[in-house]
């Protein structure tokens, strides 16, 4: 096979958004792999063509690399060479789901067949309090969540919920509601019917719905008021809630294998059946397929992967995608973007809430923001304009530029709530902060707006770039205001109904 | 070929970190494509079964799926069959690369060669103020930043800082320093030899060493520092400011093609090659080929990661990973880990640099402790004792459960400088502080230490268990002192010199 028909035969093997061969052409005529992660490099090239040969199985039953002849030959590691395609971007194809709509009124939120990412989030008042709840909805709401859920733990709360839906109707919030239950939903939900009706969805978790002989009844009590109502379900599972039962009897299974699992593949293993089963079993019951959604939330980063990766390859109910107990502060950001982030670059996850503990007297909305904020720049959707900021260092007078890059963010955020309404489109505005002559005058280049301040001993103008293009310069001590009226303008110019 | 056969077969293929194989044998049988993404859904596993046929190639030169016949047949997601291997976890394989060392006396930092990967950060004091800076410096390196950056961007800046690293030598200080030169490097190293000698590696912006004629010579003179002052160096390219010659060059390849690239490919390529091709000649200039770190920063998250990518498949150099101008608040934390979680799980990346913008006021080391987090949350690296803690809901009584998650996480963050060295492992610990009973045993019971406070309404108890059996309860208001006893009883009996 010549190397041109070799990287043809390759290039069209290649998934969408990995438009990109690779250079390497013996690997490619081996035929083998198409695996990008796998192929980078000769060492796995080798792993490749030697198909069977060179793997083991080591005691956790994981396949490891044997070292091989080839290995030892070719220590070092492949550069490849540049090809003639385009550097292709963006996440994978997103994973073929089916849709499953939560609705209140005219208002219908589409989780999975294909739709936007839903963003979700849960309120942390006291459910019986109806009107505290309804203003913490509403907050919600207003930052952007597309569903919020409150739990019904007790009587008090389900006789509650009416009355907030009511509450939020008067303050023309019509964000979809989910009651989330545990323990006592079947009776909650046999007991108040209107509760019932004035949730938009129903979270059962699997592992919570009651012991024993119990469970299987307790569990289709519920699957049959999300019948009744007409209202879809999320099965979510939990590993600090996992049924005991189902676990058992997946260490039973484990303990009959030649060559027994580790703890933490049973443990993924009794996630995905929990929740895979439990799915089947509500089908059983009479509800529609369209109508579920499956969560399997772990705490872990790699063990959310691990788990969404394969609940996403065994079934097509759309997921709900969060990294449970994240944590507090930076923390838990982090681990819920990285957990997050990788599995919707591979395109899995309809639904996303980041479980964030607020520090005291912390703003409930930063789960929203953060779920936005990872959507956004990941390019998944737009929420609100985006300020892309330079760290600043020994260059910049730090205070004047971090001051600007504050105050414009903070700008932007506050006027989001007119400025979608009427300037469609702005929230996907990129405004630069730059602090010093070295990417500066580039960065903002590159942006919709951009500004570069004048670094420590620079000359004190600050160049405005507009679609590119230098268009102003700022000088004095009024440059944010200024800035900001610029900001103004553009946004006026380029997304108001004139523009159109 | 049998199933079993044939899974056996798949299975020997996969990438390590990747111990699954598929239930669909059919896909398997068709032994085309072993990549995890692609082949999820019977769309994709028609598409790989077909070989070439069923794909064309847009404008963009990016490669599409035809609609054929057997997706048309086939229009629903499909799910696989749960198999007989337990589900793998962890990130890819690392990338191979070249180690390149960075010391500063006994102090040795390799970045890449299987070394772990390296945090790093950057200053924003004015170089010229000696004292301030290496004030800063301190606090960066006692955050955990292995490197730290300084610019020098002008004569009294390079006169500084042999005092700088001077003052970090009293203050037993050893962290190597990084010197950030633009524009006038190749003077600096040269007038300023004491300057020279005390960095410890030199970032070098291809894009900013000069233009036209002289840009070869001084981009020589500076690579000529390095090797007469036997420095390692970071070509750190950066779209803000990339080589505007070679930018012109790709574009006029570009032209010249039948089908052009669209900008961004162009720029892509653009950024990739200005790296690789300075390092080469670099290499050509006599720098050792494990002297030269990469870098090629773009502030798109999205960008970043085919950059990236592109620069790991076509060069064995260590990589600098980092979103540049990342920007603010959770806006620059959330793009930063999601970019960079995406391509340290593919195995790519040796050391990074997080590159937020401090709110006014706000603390240098967020940066340091942020890159602390993606590594230890991906289960990278380990720097600290991680909290688990549920988000809180209506369940939990809110403040209560902040104000503790709050209390034991500033705790175990302000003893680790003491505990690193008395108590080594404990950085790996895992507390858990959980709001009610729904997840709270169960989570608590996956921690070292895990304490479930009473939900509003459920008995005033809370059950702490230490290493998965539940030990004692506290009860009543001095919870959270008790409970940090607790920690700190397991802290020495579990990782002091007794323990070992």
């Amino acid at each position: 096979m010549g190397r041109n028909q070799a990287r043809r035969q390759h290039r069209a093997a290649l998934a969408p958004g990995q438009g990109r061969q690779y250079g390497n052409s013996r690997h490619v005529a081996a035929g083998q792999c198409h695996h990008r992660q796998s192929c980078r490099r000769r060492r796995d090239a080798a792993r490749c063509a030697s198909g069977l040969e060179g793997r083991v199985e080591n005691q956790r039953g994981q396949i490891e690399p044997e070292i091989s002849v080839m290995e030892r030959e070719m220590p070092m590691p492949q550069t490849n060479l540049p090809t003639n395609l385009p550097i292709g971007s963006g996440p994978s194809v997103r994973r073929l789901s089916r849709g499953a709509t939560i609705s209140y009124g005219e208002r219908k939120i589409m989780v999975g067949g294909g739709a936007p990412v839903v963003v979700q989030s849960m309120t942390n008042t006291d459910t019986a309090d109806a009107i505290g709840t309804a203003i913490q909805i509403k907050d919600l709401a207003r930052a952007g969540s597309e569903l919020v859920r409150i739990t019904v733990n007790n009587p008090e709360a389900a006789a509650a919920v009416p009355a907030i839906r009511e509450q939020l109707d008067k303050m023309g919030i019509d964000v979809p509601l989910v009651g989330d239950f545990h323990y006592n939903g079947h009776t909650l939900l046999n007991d108040f019917p209107e509760c019932a009706q004035a949730l938009s969805k129903y979270r059962i978790n699997p592992g919570n719905v009651g012991k024993g002989a119990k469970r299987d009844t307790q569990y289709a009590q519920m699957i049959e008021a999300a019948c009744r109502y007409d209202k879809p379900v999320r099965i979510g599972v939990n590993w600090g809630s996992l049924d005991q039962a189902l676990l058992a009897r997946i260490m039973d299974e484990n303990a009959l294998r030649s060559q027994p699992w580790l703890a933490q593949a049973v443990m993924y293993e009794a996630l995905v059946t929990s929740a895979i089963e439990n799915a089947q079993r509500a089908e059983e019951l009479g509800l529609a397929a369209d109508r579920i959604i499956l969560s399997c939330k772990v705490s872990g980063v790699q063990d959310l992967i691990a788990v969404y990766r394969e609940l996403a390859r065994r079934c097509d109910y759309p997921l709900h995608l969060g990294l449970t107990e994240a944590g507090m502060g930076s923390k838990g950001i982090v681990a819920s973007t990285a957990a997050l982030s990788v599995l919707l670059q591979e395109g899995i996850g309809d639904t996303i809430r980041i479980s964030l503990t607020p520090e005291p007297g912390g703003d409930r909305t930063r789960e929203v923001i953060v779920g936005q904020e990872i959507l956004q720049t990941m390019g998944l959707r737009k929420f609100a304009p985006m300020v892309i900021a330079c760290p600043g260092c020994g260059r910049t007078t730090s205070t004047v530029f971090q001051d600007l890059a504050d105050k414009i963010q903070t700008y932007l955020r506050d006027q989001m709530p007119v400025w979608k309404k009427a300037y469609p489109g702005v929230e996907g505005m990129n405004v630069a902060v730059m602090g010093c002559i070295v990417n500066g005058p580039g960065e903002s280049k590159h942006a919709n707006i951009g500004i570069s301040l004048p670094g420590t001993g620079e000359s004190p103008a600050a160049p405005v770039f507009i679609d590119g293009e230098k268009k102003l310069t700022l000088r004095g001590e009024r440059i944010a205001e200024e800035f900001q009226a610029v900001v103004l303008d553009y946004v006026k110019s380029h997304y108001g109904q004139a523009a159109a």
